[in-house]
């Protein structure tokens, strides 16, 4: 007998009848013995549309009612849940995320869950009973309501599982996995059976939205076994785990993101320096705006050139700043260029294999792609090119790689 | 400075623009300088629209996931209310039923009230703060959310004032106070500006909806005076006290309640026997029909016969019972009676003043009305007519009482 965490989210629980669905997969699943903790999402639509009510009213709410407000949202799914388990003979009981309680700190509307007390949960899961908990949302220690900010009921399944110390905490979405790459994109895309927290991570944060980053961190950290898995569909899923143990030899890659939530500034014909990249940089982390790629290039005329990227959002604001810089520094101009993509290849076996990158440029050369930038971490390589090469440039390294064939 | 707990009802924060122009009322309260507790209800139709979702799932859902479904509808009006009187620059902070704390015992949808924790509501108001709590819901001490029953909003705030000692309780609601009678009815009908607690449950059970029941008790029990007033105009509204001090001399007559919600079933030609009404009556009452007025004659054969009314809804259920005990007894018939309404004149002047009844079947007797049955308490004599003549009852009374002249 295992202990199961599972979290449906807003989609898989958007209406009546979709919940309904949601407690014959609980009901089939406690059948065969298992204890289950649910986590749900407010039904979809539904956050936005108290969202509205509050718009209506003020553009600057205090955060402390935002949280009052949209935890109505999944407190609704979890009695609706508990009503429809309760009718298939499935004995369960809603709680809100005070009632658990899961102890945030006091950062309305964006939280940080720092304990959660199991020990009236494990009462009710002596007792036979299904526990059906409000995602996203916790308490602080003065009683107030504090919300996870949005998707954060993707960590609130993971941090429940931590603390009743789960054997797997499944994640229903309306995928069916972790594919190596976008389907959209590459039509022989094929779904991971396993993957490391490691390249979940570069996967998730280089734009494969399947989970919630923070809750892939989170699981990493207290080891508990994550697996995404369709609401809809039958199917095991991807295994998320911490070592990828299972097969003898790792393959090179797993899989292949890619974004194109960034642009591109070069500041040109700076005195070469030392400390000038920093000048460089620190007002732009002051001014909160996050700097992906990084690359400096000494030029033959003694002077250097600077080149980062940025999301596209802040690109505005990163051009007017560094416009300033470059009259401080006297440099030469500010060149920007929001027509780039970010395409990275993601491995734990990269590790043990050399000679990846060669294989990935001579791809790209290939099919005559530039490349811009080029940035690697010990599991990712990743290279920004002209956006309009960003399909073919996925299809070819999917090619290049094999990760049509089942090599996992 | 006083204290000023206030009640808001689901028509009076029906709509963003209704809950703010609440917030405006609320916030010109506390610039004249008193400490302001609002109580709201949900939002006009959430409730309904909440129990649609759950009755679209099951027939007998859990009471305990009823509470933690229609709960959310209060806790969105708290929200969007603080976030208004916080954009008009008064300092707001909600409060759900379980933060207060308002400890319940645990019978679920029909909680009753046992303790207010008025500690943390206390610091607040020393802050200067204006709280917004729901109304209708607390918390049992096992942590589960209750709910009080529809229309609890009413009691919650009369709770609150008697925990925080509040100098009033001020229910706003649709009509601007309590009125002699239906203004519907008669036109001349006319607003009392007091009427003592006693006065305000004949004229409630009788039929008279401005408050709840309960809360009125509540509030004589607690002695919280209670004042109700419009949400839409401004006015003094009636205020309910424990005595009515203010005149030298109490009019005789405050107020004229009606109602066409009971049926009559009459139990013809039983044996004139001891126990008879008792073993007439035991059975409806296990079946929990409610009996209102009661009747028995001794007709000239030496039978008797039984006549009471019971809600018109439970008309069915009872003729039913009444049938199957007609047979045990032996008695003649069962004859029924839907078509009936019932009169009652209420005033605490009644016990000092003799001849109340007589000159109220005068009245009745000049516009050719029978009266059918009779039933008095002190400050009470409630008689059933034919429906068909209530309005030319209610009017008549009105006039014979001299109600339209502000006697008091």
């Amino acid at each position: 007998m295992s202990l199961i965490v599972q979290k449906y989210g807003g989609t898989s629980v958007g209406s009546v009848e979709r919940i309904e669905a949601v407690a014959e997969k609980v009901a089939a699943c406690r059948a065969r013995g298992d204890d289950i903790v649910v986590v749900v999402s407010a039904m979809s639509g539904e956050t936005n549309r108290l969202l509205a009510l509050a718009d209506a009213i003020t553009d600057t709410p205090a955060p402390r009612e935002i949280d009052v407000l949209v935890s109505t949202g999944e407190q609704v799914t979890i009695a609706l849940l508990s009503m429809a388990l309760n009718k298939l003979g499935c004995a369960a009981r809603s709680y809100t995320g005070a009632q658990v309680k899961i102890l945030t700190d006091d950062s309305h509307t964006k939280a940080r869950i720092e304990e959660i007390d199991v020990e009236r949960m494990q009462a009710d899961l002596k007792q036979g009973r299904v526990l059906v908990v409000a995602g996203f949302q916790g308490v602080d220690s003065a009683g107030n309501i504090t919300t996870l900010g949005r998707g954060g009921s993707d960590t609130s399944a993971v941090a429940l599982a931590a603390a009743l110390k789960a054997d797997e905490c499944q994640i229903y979405t309306d995928v069916d996995g972790v594919y190596t790459t976008d389907p959209r994109v590459v039509e022989g895309a094929r779904r991971l059976a396993q993957i490391t927290f490691e390249e979940m991570l570069e996967m998730s944060s280089q734009g494969s939205k399947v989970l919630q980053i923070r809750a892939v961190e989170f699981a990493g950290k207290y080891k508990v076994p994550l697996r995404v898995l369709s609401s809809f569909k039958d199917g095991p899923g991807t295994l998320i785990t911490l070592e990828d143990n299972d097969s003898m030899e790792n393959p090179i890659i797993s899989g292949i993101a890619f974004n194109r939530d960034e642009a591109k500034l070069t500041i040109q014909g700076i005195p070469d320096t030392p400390g000038v990249a920093s000048r460089i940089l620190a007002p732009i982390g002051e001014a909160n705006i996050e700097v992906d790629v990084i690359i400096q290039n000494v030029s033959e005329d003694g002077t250097t050139s600077l080149t980062f990227t940025v999301h596209r959002n802040d690109l505005n604001r990163a051009r007017g700043l560094l416009e300033s810089i470059a009259m401080e520094l006297k440099a030469r101009s500010v060149v920007t260029d929001d027509q780039i993509a970010k395409v990275s290849l993601v491995g734990v076996g990269m590790r043990s294999h050399a000679g990846v990158a060669s294989r990935m440029f001579t791809a790209l050369a290939e099919h005559n792609i530039n490349i811009q930038m080029i940035t690697t971490s010990e599991i990712k390589i990743a290279v920004v090119i002209d956006e309009k090469y960003l399909e073919l440039a996925v299809r070819a390294l999917h090619s290049a790689f094999e990760l049509e064939y089942d090599a996992k």
